[in-house]
């Protein structure tokens, strides 16, 4: 029985997602209690491999269940069972061939911005920006549009030079909350970093250091060494990940 | 010189304000930074108390400072030696009379709830309810409209029996934004664990365990026997203190 999950989770205290030995990942944590509870060892696959202190609210993956478990008993098995800062949401029964990574059509990030002084409540939470010149929102909205479309972002990129660096980014919106910007992400897929470097060069042209055209030069590069900021991973949040109905 | 200074900070990982041996708290991590500036000892008072995984936006503290250092260097030296769960938002010179705790005239507190599924971003931040019955807030409401006005507080508080009880609300407000709810408390001062003890019991009311009636019976039995409950503290932050201008 194939079943696909998504999961929030609070990136501060994991070192990303993806299994590394020794260190504490969303990945192992999970899998310990799938073990637990089928009493035998499952691999789980996800949509997304988020590094370290990067949040998720709707991140996805799979696995093949050893038993068939009915799933309200097996959501709450699980959730009961994970520490506090990952929890399930949605758990279902998918298609004998669904693959959480190959199957997404689209996924959705956000970056949260604060652009007032630090709040130690907020320090995972969001990028804060509080320094002088201010940001200049506006321009980077232009800049943003130069990156809508499909395009090889391999300037905006951490990726090894083999890699299919060509994605279609659908959306980059700002919603603007007083001292609160988010920047929506939406596209068919991002490359490792994407995002962050995305954000760390809008920050460049909000700070004027870098002209909306200027981006758009960058983008046409194709070579991260015209990019080279990258904005902190605990403003980041995977959001959504799209799949055929 | 007497100092004056408010200070945010994220609860989580202290055990409360004051100093205890070998523990982790807020007041240590403070003095041990005034102590590396003012290469003395230096100690601090708080106008409140505030128990474990409680946060402040503006809690204020006060001292007698060994040497005179401008403002605005204190306050950057201050900020950038304090660990990130700290953060000291304004620092003035007092009246050489100035007690934080004996001066304030007011106190503003804020609860957090959220009544919607849990949420691994929140888990130190608000008090999740997402059980059955569903809470009746109109209900909370009505009873806590008993608790404004001068009263005898000792059903609400953990207090020793000599303690002077009596304490003024002038104020609880509900401010609701879909399953956002945040209870406003203001009054000239709250006991021991008074404000959780009252949400404590404000939730058995939305529960319909505990009448608006009987709330008020509580309040004038002056015993806590009768108000057993006690709402978790990382739902409580301190949000303001008033002193006369």
């Amino acid at each position: 029985m194939k079943i696909q999950c998504e999961v929030s989770y609070d990136g501060t205290l994991f070192h990303g997602f993806v299994s590394q030995k020794s260190l504490r990942t969303v990945q192992k944590e999970i899998e310990q209690v799938l073990e637990f509870i089928y009493k035998d060892k499952v691999r789980i696959y996800a949509s997304s491999r988020t590094d370290a202190g990067v949040h998720a609210l709707g991140q996805v993956f799979h696995y093949d269940a050893p038993l068939d478990i009915p799933l309200k008993n097996l959501l709450n098995a699980i959730n009961s069972r994970l520490p506090k800062d990952i929890y399930i949401n949605h758990i279902k029964e998918a298609h004998a061939t669904f693959n959480a990574r190959f199957d997404a059509l689209g996924k959705i990030y956000h970056y949260k911005l604060h652009l007032n002084e630090y709040l130690p409540l907020l320090r995972n939470y969001v990028h804060f920006y509080y320094k002088r010149p201010k940001l200049d929102l506006n321009k980077m909205m232009e800049a943003s549009k130069h990156l809508i479309g499909t395009h090889d972002f391999k300037s905006f990129a951490k990726v090894s030079d083999k890699e299919d660096t060509v994605r279609t980014i659908t959306k980059i919106d700002f919603l603007i909350d007083q001292n609160d910007v988010v920047i929506v992400f939406e596209g068919n897929g991002f490359l490792h970093n994407m995002v962050r470097i995305i954000v760390g060069m809008l920050l460049e042209v909000g700070r004027n250091k870098v002209t909306p055209e200027q981006l758009k030069e960058i983008l046409a590069q194709k070579n991260r060494i015209y990019a080279p900021k990258i904005a902190p991973s605990c403003g980041l949040y995977l959001m959504k990940i799209f799949y055929e109905k």
